[in-house]
C-alpha cells in the first residue's frame, strides 16, 4: 500500500503510538515557532522546564502581534523574548521584521520537517511540504525541550486539484471553496493533503494561503507536495539546500477524497461572521465598502502586494473607503521598493502600516461602527476587528484591491482583465541579517524581565485528600472567555499570572477571586460543556494560581480539559448529573484524591455527610500528571 | 520706526485693540488647521455655532493623532471629520497622509498669513513666515466662523543668527540651545523672530524645526523671514504663487535681542523630563540607549530622513536598540522611495511606521521599563511616551540616527564626517490629490456620526440667583489632570461630553459625579492655582455638563479660567481666603449672580445665614459671555 505525504512524515518522526486514525501518536518535532502574544508564556514555561538549550533543529521566536507597544508591557515582553532566545539557542525575529508565518516560509521552513507553533496558523509552512501544526504554548515549550508532540493520528483527506486558476480567481478562492463545502467543523481530526494535476499550477504563496486558512476547517493541518515549484521557491530564497522532493506514492491511500476544479473557481468572499459563510463576490454587488485591509499571514506575500500595486496603479480609492496595507515581511517591502511599487500604493490613498499582524488581530485598523470591511485575512469572527458590530468579509488580495477602487462590491465581470500571476524576481533580497541568531554558548546571557513578567510559579503535588469549599457554581456552556475575558487590557498581562488571575471569572462573578483568596483553595461546580471556545491556557493557569483544586462538572470541552490536566487541576465528572443541584456555593467537600483511578468512581463527602459519586475519563498518564501537580512537574520527574 | 515681521503681520490683520505689548488685540485669521485629537470637539463646536461654510481663506482638518484606530471610536471620529469638512467647505486630510504641521508646511502655509491650529505645534508654519499659533478648539471653531482671534499683543524678541551650522549641528540644535538659555518659561507672551546673516544658511525644514519647538519656550509663536530660500521651497512644492517676500525693516525695533552663533553649535540633547534640560551629546557618552525614534512634526522631513538613510546605509543597529521611523508625510515617503532610501532603513533594522504622530504622543512605540529613548520629537515630559519611568532624550534626526548605530551615547568627535545637508530633489512629487477638497456646495452632504459622537448640548443662560451646594472641596494646585485624567480610555471619549463627564474628578473623589447627578447642580470650592496644567477644554466642558455653576477658589490658572468663562461657569475668588475653611462639602450657598459686576464684590449666603464675600477679575465682555451661558451662546447672540 502506497503512502501519502502525511504518513511519510509521521512515520519518519514517530516516537510512540500506532498510526491508526484516532490513536495517539507521539512525534519528534524538528522546528518550533512562537509569537509574542502566546510566546511569552510558552518561554516562561520553557524556562520552568529548565533544560538550557533548545533541543530542536531550529526554534524561532517571532514578534509580530503586539507591535504597537502601547506602554511598557509589550516592549518588556519583547526584550524578554530576545534575551531568553539568546540564552536558549533560539533565533529571534524583532518587531517589524514581519509576520511569523510569512517569515518562516521565506526563511526557515523545510519540506518533510515537523513544525509546531504557538499560533493556529502555523500550517502556512505546509505550502512547501512541512508538517506544520498549531499547538498550545506548553506543547511548544515541551517540543523545544525535546519532548514529543502528541496528537491523535489524523485521517488524511486528499484534495484533488484539477485544471488551473483563471481570471481573478486566486489561491484564496480554493480554500474559501473548501470552507464553503465543509464548514468550519469539517476538518476536525484530519489532514488535508493537496494532490492532482492542478497542484503544479499553484505558486508557493497560493499554496501557503491555502494551508494557512486550512486552520479554519478545524484541521490538524494541511500540506502540499514539495515539487519543482517548491525547489525554485527555496532557491530564490537562497536555500535550495533545504529542498527535498516529497510527493505521495502513486498508489497512496487516503481516508477520503475531495475534488476541486480550479478552472471553475471565481472570486469568492466569506461573509460575516464566520469563514465558511462563503458566497460569490458578484452576489454582493452594490453593497458599500467602508474599509479594505490587505495583509496578514494569509495574504501579504510579494505576489499579493505586487498585484495590489498593479491594480491600484494610477487610480484612487474613493474618500469613503479606507485602504490599509500591511506587508508580510521586510523582504516583501524591499521587493516592492526595488520595483517602484510603494508609490502606486501611496498615490492610490493606501495607508502603509508596519510589517506585522496589525488589523487581523484587532491591533488597530478597526472599522467604523457597523462598518463593512473587506479583508484578506483568515478570520471574520464577530468583534475580532475591534469593532463589535463591524461586518468583516474575507477575500483574496486581488479581489480586495479591486473592490477598494470601486468602494463597493461589484461583479468581477466588470473588472476587466486580471493582473498577471506574479513570479518572484530574479534577484530576491535576503533579510537573513535582520534575525538575531543565538550565540554558540548562551550561558552568560542575562534574561531581562520587566515588572510585568513573572516567572511561572512552582505548583504543589496533588494532596491525598482535598478539603475545600465550592467557591463558584456556574451553568452549562461556560466558555474560556467567561473564565478569562479577552481584550487589550487583560491580554497585556499574559506574562503575569498573578495579575491576570485577578480577572478570572470577573465578568461572571465579581466575588470569585476574593473568595478564592479568602479560603486559599476551592472547587468549581459546573454544568455541561464546561470550558468551550478559545484554547487559552490562562483559563487553567489562572484558576490554578488562585488555588482551584478540582472542577466538578457534567461534561467538559476537549481543549480546556487538556489544559486542566496540564496544570494539575482535577477534572471530575458527576456520576449522577442531578447531584449538581445538591451542592451550592459554600458547600464543604472532601475529595479522596488518592483513591481516584483512571475511569473509576469515588465518593465526595459534603459537609453534612452526604456522598456525591464522581468519575473521570483520565488516562493513567494524565492522572499521573495531575498527581505530580501538572505537566511541567511530571516532565521534570520523568513521568511524561 | 521700522517694523519687524510680527508687527507687519499683526497690523495687517488687526481687527481690534492696540499694538501695545500686553494689551489684547483681535486678529483676522486667514487659515486654520485642526487635528483629530482636538479637532473633533472643535468641529462639534463649529457646528454648534451654526454658520454653514467656513469663513477663512482655508481650513484644513487633518487626521494624524489617533490613527491606530483601536475600536470604533477613532474611525468614527475620522468619518465625522471627513463629512463635516465636506459640508463646511474645509479640506480633509485622511489618516496616513502625514502629520498636520509637515503637511501644512508642504501644501498650504503662506508667508504673511495668519494661521491658528488646535495643536500647540502650529508655529511650524512660521518656518516660511506664517504667523502661526496654537489655540484652543473653541478659538479655532470661532476663527472658522470668521470671528477674530484674541491674544495679548506679544513682545517681539529678535533672535540674531550669525555664522552657519557646521558638522553634525542641525536646526534642532538651534532651538535646543535657545531652550537651554531661556527655559520652558522663557517665551511666555513673546514672539521669537529670527533674523541676521545666519538665516540664509538655514533650510526651510531647519527653520520649521526651530519654530515648531519654539512652542516649548511657552512662546506665542516663532517666525522666520520669507526669503529666497522660502521662494525656492514653495516653488518645489508647486506653489511659487503663494510666496511673498517678508522681511523686517532694516531699522526694525524689537523688545529684546538674543544672539546665537550657529558656527559654535554642536550636537545637543534635552534630558529627561523637560525640553530645557539641555546638554551636549558628548557629556552623556557611555549611556546605553534602548530605543531611538525618528519622526514627529519636529523632525520628519525629507532632509531628516534622507540623512537618516545615509547615516544608516550599509550598517545595522545593535539588537538591544530598537529603531522606529515615522515619515512626516507621504510626500516624504515618495521621495525616499524614488531615491531607493527605503531599503537602507529596513536593512539597518529600522521599523517603518505609518506617516503619523505615532510614538510622539504615546500612540505606540513606548520604551521598555525605565528605558532610555532618544527621540527627534519636541517634548519629553514624564510618562508622555506611555512608559511612566521611560527616560526620553530629544535630539536631531542626524544625532538620533548616529546614536542608534552605536546603541549608546557617544562623542560626536568619533562620528566621522557628517552627512551632506540635503536639498530637495529637482522633481518633488505632489500629493495634492490625496487631500479631499470640499464640494462647492456642501449643503447636501450628510454629516456621519458614530454612537460616540454626541453633538454639543445647548447650555442655559446664567440664572439671576444660584442656589446650590458645595459638592466638592479640593486643596491647592489642582491640575486639569486632576479634573479630567488623560489616558487612552478616557481620551477616546473626547467627542462625547456626557460619557467623558463620568470621569470628572474620578481620581480625586469617586463620589463627585454621583453627587452632581443627585443634585443636578453644584459648586466647587478650591484653593490656590486651581486648574493649572494642560489646556484641555474638557476640564471645563465636563463640569458644565454635570451642572457645576461656579468654582469658588483662592486663585485660578490662566487657561482654565478662560475655559470656565468660555463654557459659562462663574470663576469666583474668595475675598477673604480664610473663608475657605468656613465652607464644607454639602454647605448650601446662595449666589446673587445678577448682582455680579466686573471686579465687584458680592456676598454669598450660606445655609446657616453667614455671608461670604467673593470677587472676580472678569472683564465686562467675559461677564456677558458667562451670563449668556458661554461663548457659543454669546457669539450666536452677537455679544462677542
Amino acid at each position: 500500500m502506497g503512502k501519502n505525504i502525511t504518513r511519510k512524515i509521521i512515520e519518519k518522526h514517530l516516537v510512540s503510538g500506532e498510526m491508526v486514525p484516532g490513536r495517539e501518536v507521539g512525534l519528534r518535532i524538528d522546528q518550533t515557532l512562537t509569537q509574542d502574544a502566546t510566546g511569552t508564556m510558552a518561554w516562561l514555561q520553557y524556562e520552568a522546564i529548565g533544560i538550557g538549550r533548545v533541543r530542536t533543529d531550529l526554534s524561532v521566536s517571532y514578534v509580530d502581534h503586539n507591535t504597537l507597544q502601547m506602554g511598557f508591557r509589550n516592549p518588556d515582553d519583547h526584550r524578554f523574548l530576545r534575551t531568553v532566545a539568546a540564552k536558549s539557542g533560539a533565533v529571534f525575529s524583532p518587531a517589524g521584521t514581519g509576520i511569523c508565518h510569512q517569515l518562516h516560509l521565506e526563511n526557515f521552513a523545510k519540506p518533510g520537517a515537523t513544525l509546531i507553533g504557538s499560533d493556529s496558523h502555523t500550517p502556512t509552512a505546509g505550502g512547501i511540504g512541512s508538517m506544520a501544526m498549531g499547538a498550545g504554548g506548553l506543547s511548544v515549550a515541551l517540543a523545544m525541550a525535546g519532548e514529543p508532540y502528541f496528537i491523535p493520528m489524523p485521517q488524511v483527506v486528499k484534495v484533488e486539484l484539477t485544471g488551473e486558476l483563471t481570471g481573478w480567481a486566486q489561491g484564496k478562492d480554493v480554500i474559501l471553496e473548501l470552507l464553503r463545502r465543509l464548514t468550519v467543523k469539517g476538518g476536525v481530526g484530519k489532514v488535508f493533503e493537496y494532490a492532482g494535476p492542478g497542484v503544479a499550477s499553484l505558486s508557493v504563496p497560493d499554496r501557503a494561503t491555502i494551508t494557512n486558512m486550512g486552520a479554519e476547517l478545524g484541521a490538524t493541518t494541511s500540506i502540499f507536495p514539495s515539487d519543482e515549484t517548491t525547489r525554485l521557491f527555496l532557491a530564490k530564497m537562497g536555500r535550495e539546500g533545504d529542498w527535498m522532493e516529497l510527493i505521495a506514492d502513486a498508489d497512496a491511500e487516503y481516508d477520503d477524497v475531495i475534488t476541486i476544479d480550479l478552472t471553475a473557481l471565481e472570486p469568492l468572499v466569506a461573509q460575516p461572521h464566520m469563514p465558511d459563510q462563503v458566497c460569490k463576490v458578484k452576489e454582493l454587488a452594490g453593497k458599500k465598502i467602508d474599509q479594505v485591509a490587505i495583509g496578514s499571514c494569509t495574504n501579504s506575500s510579494y505576489s499579493d502586494l505586487k498585484n495590489t500595486a498593479q491594480i491600484l496603479s494610477g487610480k484612487m480609492t474613493p474618500p469613503e473607503t479606507d485602504l490599509l496595507i500591511s506587508p508580510g515581511s521586510k523582504q516583501v517591502m524591499k521587493m516592492l521598493a526595488r520595483e517602484g511599487l510603494i508609490e502606486p500604493l501611496l498615490d492610490a490613498g493606501a495607508r502603509l502600516l508596519e510589517c506585522s499582524c496589525g488589523p487581523c488581530i484587532g491591533m488597530g485598523g478597526s472599522p467604523i461602527s457597523a462598518g463593512v470591511s473587506v479583508r484578506t485575512f483568515n478570520r471574520n469572527f464577530e468583534g475580532r476587528s475591534g469593532t463589535q458590530d463591524g461586518q468583516v468579509y474575507l477575500a483574496s488580495a486581488q479581489t480586495a484591491a479591486r473592490l477598494a477602487l470601486d468602494g463597493e462590491f461589484t461583479d468581477p465581470a466588470t473588472w476587466g482583465p486580471a493582473p498577471e500571476r506574479v513570479s518572484l524576481p530574479e534577484d530576491v533580497p535576503s533579510i537573513r541579517d535582520l534575525f538575531v541568531f543565538p550565540p554558540e554558548d548562551g550561558s552568560s546571557v542575562e534574561v531581562l524581565r520587566g515588572p510585568n513578567i513573572v516567572a511561572l510559579e512552582d505548583f504543589d503535588k496533588l494532596p491525598g485528600t482535598i478539603e475545600a469549599k465550592v467557591l463558584l457554581k456556574v451553568e452549562d456552556n461556560i466558555t474560556t472567555d467567561h473564565i478569562l475575558p479577552a481584550g487589550a487590557q487583560i491580554t497585556a498581562l499574559r506574562s503575569n499570572i498573578p495579575a491576570i488571575s485577578e480577572y478570572i471569572f470577573s465578568r461572571v462573578d465579581e466575588g470569585f477571586v476574593g473568595r478564592m483568596k479568602e479560603h486559599g483553595k476551592g472547587v468549581i461546580l459546573g454544568g455541561e460543556n464546561y470550558g468551550q471556545g478559545s484554547s487559552r491556557e490562562h483559563a487553567a493557569l489562572g484558576p490554578r494560581h488562585l488555588g482551584v483544586k478540582a472542577v466538578i462538572v457534567k461534561s467538559l470541552a476537549r481543549i480546556h480539559r487538556a489544559n486542566l490536566v496540564n496544570f494539575g487541576i482535577l477534572p471530575l465528572l458527576l456520576a449522577n448529573p442531578e447531584d449538581y443541584d445538591r451542592m451550592e456555593l459554600g458547600t464543604d467537600l472532601t475529595i479522596p484524591a488518592s483513591e481516584i483511578t483512571p475511569g473509576g468512581t469515588v465518593n465526595l463527602v459534603t459537609g453534612d455527610g452526604a456522598t456525591v459519586p464522581v468519575t473521570n475519563d483520565l488516562t493513567k498518564k494524565e492522572l499521573e500528571i495531575i498527581q505530580a501537580g501538572g505537566l511541567l512537574n511530571a516532565v521534570r520527574e520523568g513521568k511524561s
